[in-house]
């Protein structure tokens, strides 16, 4: 059944997004009387098209809730390659993430063009938490300067420095924890004054191995794992 | 320093291909004198360039060798999307990428393009290598049906079949593999049929847990898993 985010929850109607009119009517060709998903408040609701206007919940469905809140502050990039990984980090399951200038980025003052890039962003997280049928759809925060982070739970960084702790090494020196923020630097890496900051701020410093991965792999990488490793 | 595969080593003298000649010369920019690394029968050399048509052996540089032998079976879909694995698995390490026709792949025959989708594939497999400095390119093979598949080593299926083992639990049950293959269904799946097929050839169906993955996603999720696993 297709799923959609909705923007309001009134009782037992449902308001959503006028994109979405559009696409139950004109993409998914749709019908009165035809079901769909509709997640509101972290809850999914099978509902029913009883016009095109007015769409109604008939019940709630049990739904599986993230258990861990993973939060990405990746690096400003060519916008081909942000869009894929606002995509792809939402397919696995990303919960927040954090734009930010890296003093190697390409890009290091998007001015005015900052608000527009933020609704591209969210607009692409939504499809795709709809796509993966998520239940909750990542945060795009602003884009920060690295000072301005304020991150609690377990925080990593990336690095490319030789002779340091890996992924693996570290995850399993973990116990439990409910947060974790990951930190990926720009094409060319974090600079050492970057890295030294983000430990200043108590991010710790990983390798993930000797693979030289594009950047935009890494936090596909992670993600990944990070998924594997919650498998039961 | 710049990594290529070369075409022929004869004693100290190196015969790269056509197009690797003209990116050093107009691409890079190099000059005569300058040095970059060559990878000939897995094995890494540090030459210089002595003229655009006069490259020499320096010495050979240690390199770590891949020890997991990793296939990936993958069914044909959208170019943009296949274009992608072969670049992104490339990056991951895979060893062989066997491209195939499954029942629910919206191309079943590319004809007479297959030659040309070959070549095209091998080539951002050969770029990726020399990118992510590998010291062998993946052997990208013709397009197959499942019936022609012919594994040893462990073979497993990704399912989308419900209350199956999943890949965290198979895979710490495995004691020492030096090779690994695995299957990824197009969108919609492997057919029952299809996946029964497999499962009599040795495949054994795993899923990857709850998460609603696009198809070009879940080669790289079980890479990054496969790089994680042999961190040490």
């Amino acid at each position: 059944m297709q799923r959609y985010f909705c923007k309001e929850k009134i009782n037992n109607q449902i308001i959503l997004y006028d994109d979405d009119y559009h696409h139950i009517k004109n993409v998914m060709r749709m019908n009165k009387g035809d079901n769909i998903e509709v997640v509101y408040d972290k809850k999914v609701y099978k509902c029913e098209i009883k016009d095109f206007d007015l769409i109604e919940v008939i019940e709630e469905i049990n739904s599986n809730e993230e258990n861990l809140e993973i939060t990405l502050v990746i690096p400003i990039l060519k916008e081909q390659k942000m869009d894929f990984i606002f995509q792809k980090a939402t397919e696995l399951g990303v919960s927040k993430i954090i734009p930010f200038y890296a003093k190697r980025s390409i890009v290091s003052d998007l001015k005015e063009k900052e608000e527009k890039k933020i609704i591209r962003w969210t607009k692409i997280c939504k499809e795709a938490s709809e796509q993966s049928k998520r239940n909750t759809i990542p945060i795009v925060t602003s884009i920060k300067k690295l000072e301005q982070l304020k991150i609690d739970g377990v925080k990593l960084v990336c690095s490319t420095r030789e002779k340091i702790e890996n992924l693996k090494i570290f995850l399993q020196s973990l116990s439990n924890y409910d947060k974790i923020t990951i930190v990926v630097g720009p094409e060319g890496g974090l600079t050492l004054e970057e890295e030294q900051k983000l430990n200043d701020m108590g991010f710790k410093s990983i390798t993930l191995g000797n693979r030289i991965m594009r950047v935009e792999t890494v936090p596909i990488f992670i993600l990944s794992v990070l998924n594997y490793i919650s498998m039961e």
